[in-house]
């Protein structure tokens, strides 16, 4: 019997299990940066060095789709329970809009 | 006393001063990659969350159009020096093969 | 006349007026093309080009997302009205596959 | 002793051969947004125009690399030529702005 909040109405990771995945991630990503602030100190090759931030770009994208995914999954199991048909498609199209394209 | 080494000759940040600016913009993501993470553990809504990753990513290809463009400088600014133009071209296409496209 | 096929389940641009925007915008795309292949036989300038054909991919980015909203749309509305919330939730995570990321 | 025109100092596509490639390249894509057309017009599914939106962007990414590439090559063998660097370096950079980030 949560009261309803503006963050529970739209809380998006479900499971502690890939809350706590999502959150290594973030860790990686982070660790990896540091690794590329340490190669541009050491001044390391231009080509050594945009891979890596290729790599944490990759990284990144793959930490939005995931979020993306649990946010879709959640609106359209939403939809079918409470039928607020038009308010999930708006809350899925704002998800993209931030995002994607 | 750095002795000469293969990384030496593509060496890329020159001055001083670009590659602490440098180094500040990745201090800066680092610390904006930890704000998401706390922004996932305290269940935030999925469009927030969404556009920080964005800005991220818009932050790391800045940082990596940085780092082009300096090699891109070098390229040419050697190829002008030294003559070695197939080497120089071949340097710059592997940098864009890197992060680009 | 068509006899129901897999296609019509998923069939997605449902208006004849958002069908015949759509459609539009890609003729207008493919005489852009047109103008690119012209600027090349003329050998224009690269930037001016490039900058063409980054139009193009634009205006592509944007189709998809047309689409993409169309499918989202119908997708939480078939959830909505069906029920079969696994179904469709595979079902928009197959278009993002597509083109997102 | 051509006189100087604005076209022919940043002419790019210096081949006949690399030329007409470019331009059947270009052609294809043009066949391909024209398919796409089709598809809509048919109503098949989303995913399955989706794949092909994505085909012609990756196309169209591709023809923007080649003409980045002959233009490096162009700027770095005229500053090799002609030692004009920071005219050279501004002409890539320019060309990079268009296209990548």
């Amino acid at each position: 019997m949560n009261p309803p909040s503006p963050q529970d109405s739209h809380a998006h990771i479900h499971s502690e299990d890939s809350l706590k995945k999502l959150v290594n991630r973030l860790s990686r990503l982070e660790g990896h940066i540091r690794g590329i602030k340490t190669m541009v100190q050491e001044n390391r090759p231009c080509p050594d060095v945009l891979i890596q931030v290729a790599a944490v770009r990759g990284g990144l994208d793959r930490v939005a789709r995931i979020i993306l995914d649990e946010h879709l999954s959640e609106c359209i199991t939403r939809a079918a329970a409470e039928g607020n048909i038009e308010e999930e498609i708006e809350a899925l199209k704002t998800a993209l809009d931030r995002f994607v394209v």
